[in-house]
C-alpha cells in the first residue's frame, strides 16, 4: 500500500513538472538519472510512476528512448465507458444524435472566434481529411482531427477535447465500409464549413454541420440497421 | 513484452464473462480457483488481468473480500482529459455552457419517454437532494445521480453516461462553498423537473432544466470569478 501511494505521488510530480515546464504532447521528459534526481525518488519509484501515467496516456513510455508526453493528452481510451453498452447501429444513431446537439453550435462558435491560425489549420485540415478519401486511404483519424480543431477553435475549453471523445468512441464504424455518397457528403461539407468559418459566417457553417451530420446520420439508418 | 499481452487477454475474458453472465455493478467475480479454471489462466496472470480492470474501473478490489463489478461502470477518472486544463471559473462556466446545450434537451426526451419505474426513481432521487441539502450534507454525488437518472430516461444509450461525465468532472467547485440562494434554487427546480416528467410535459420539463442551470451559471458568474 505504502509503495503503491509513493508511486501515486511521483506521478503527481510528473504532472507537476509538465505542467511548470508548459512541456507539450511529443516532448521528451528528462532521462532517469536527472529525472530521479529533481524529483527526489529511486529508479523504481520514478518508473512505477511513469507507469500510471502511461496507463492513464498522459505519458507514452517508448522502448530504450525515453518517456514522451503523450498526443492522446491524457484522454482515456474508453472515456465514455462504453465497454458495457453493447455497439449496435442504435448507439451509432445515439451518439450522432448528441453530436447533432452539439457540434451546429461548436462551429457557429467557431466561425466567430476563430483566429487566422485555426482558420489555416482547418482548412489544411480539410484539404488532407479530401486526400485521404481520394487515395483510398482510411479517414477516421484526419476526420476526428478535422471535427477537433472546430472544438478548439470555439473559445470553450471542454468543446475540444469532448469532440474528440465522441468524434473517436465509435466513429471506426461509420466509415468501415466503403461508399462513395457517404465520401462525397464529407468532402462537399466539410469544405463549405472551412469555408464558412474563413469567411466569419456563424450561420453558414452552424448550416452545413447540422447538414453534414444529418446526412451521415440517414445513412447509419439506411445502410447499417 | 508475452506477459503484458497475456494479461491484457485475461482482462478481455474476464470483460467478456461480466457480458455473457450479465453481471451488474456491485456483483461478485468467482473465486480466484474457480475463475482461474474457467479462464484457463494462472493465478499471477489472472490477477494482472483484474489489475488492469481496476484500474479502467471497471471492477472493485475489495482486500481479502475478492473482487467485484465496480459501480463506475468503467467510466474513467478524468474522462475528459481534463488534467492539463487549468480549471478556473472560466473552465466552470465552459463546462455548464457544455451542459446547457444538452440537458434541457435529455430533459425533454425523458419526459416523453420515461417509464413508471424511472419517474419514480427520479422523483425520490429530487427529495434525496433536497434531505442532503436540508441536513446540511454535501449534495453532490446525489446531484449528480439526479441528472443521471434524467438523462438514462431520455432513451439515448449515449446521455447518461455522458450527463454522469459531465456533472462530475468539476461540479465539486460549484458546490463548495455554502449558499442559500443556489441551494433554494436547486431545490425549487429540481422539484418542477421531476414533476413535469412524471406529468409527461416535455416543454416544461426541458424550460425548468434550462432555468435551473441559467441560474448556476449566474451564481458561478458572479460568486467564483
Amino acid at each position: 500500500m505504502a509503495k503503491a501511494t509513493l508511486a501515486e505521488d511521483t506521478a503527481q510530480s510528473i504532472i507537476q513538472y509538465i505542467l511548470d515546464n508548459h512541456l507539450k504532447p511529443g516532448d521528451k521528459l528528462p532521462t532517469e538519472p536527472v529525472f530521479m534526481e529533481k524529483l527526489g525518488v529511486g529508479r523504481g519509484t520514478l518508473r512505477e510512476g511513469i507507469k500510471l501515467l502511461a496507463a492513464r496516456n498522459i505519458l507514452d513510455i517508448r522502448q530504450g528512448a525515453g518517456s514522451y508526453v503523450s498526443h492522446q493528452r491524457g484522454i482515456p481510451d474508453d472515456p465514455l465507458g462504453l465497454t458495457f453498452i453493447e455497439e449496435d447501429s442504435k448507439l451509432i444513431v445515439d451518439m450522432l444524435d448528441v453530436r447533432l446537439l452539439f457540434e451546429p453550435h461548436v462551429a457557429r462558435l467557431a466561425a466567430a472566434r476563430a483566429g487566422e491560425d485555426e482558420k489555416a489549420e482547418i482548412m489544411a485540415q480539410a484539404e488532407e481529411v479530401e486526400r485521404c478519401i481520394e487515395a483510398g486511404e482510411s479517414y477516421v483519424a484526419a476526420d476526428a482531427r478535422f471535427h477537433r480543431l472546430i472544438a478548439e477553435a470555439s473559445g470553450n475549453k471542454v468543446f475540444g477535447n469532448l469532440t474528440y471523445i465522441l468524434n473517436t468512441s465509435i466513429a471506426q464504424n461509420i466509415a468501415i465500409t466503403k461508399d462513395a455518397q457517404r465520401d462525397s457528403n464529407t468532402i462537399r461539407y466539410h469544405r463549405k464549413i472551412a469555408q464558412a468559418i474563413m469567411d466569419k459566417q456563424p450561420d453558414d457553417a452552424a448550416s452545413y454541420m447540422n447538414m453534414h451530420l444529418q446526412l451521415l446520420r440517414e445513412f447509419v439508418r439506411e445502410k447499417m440497421s
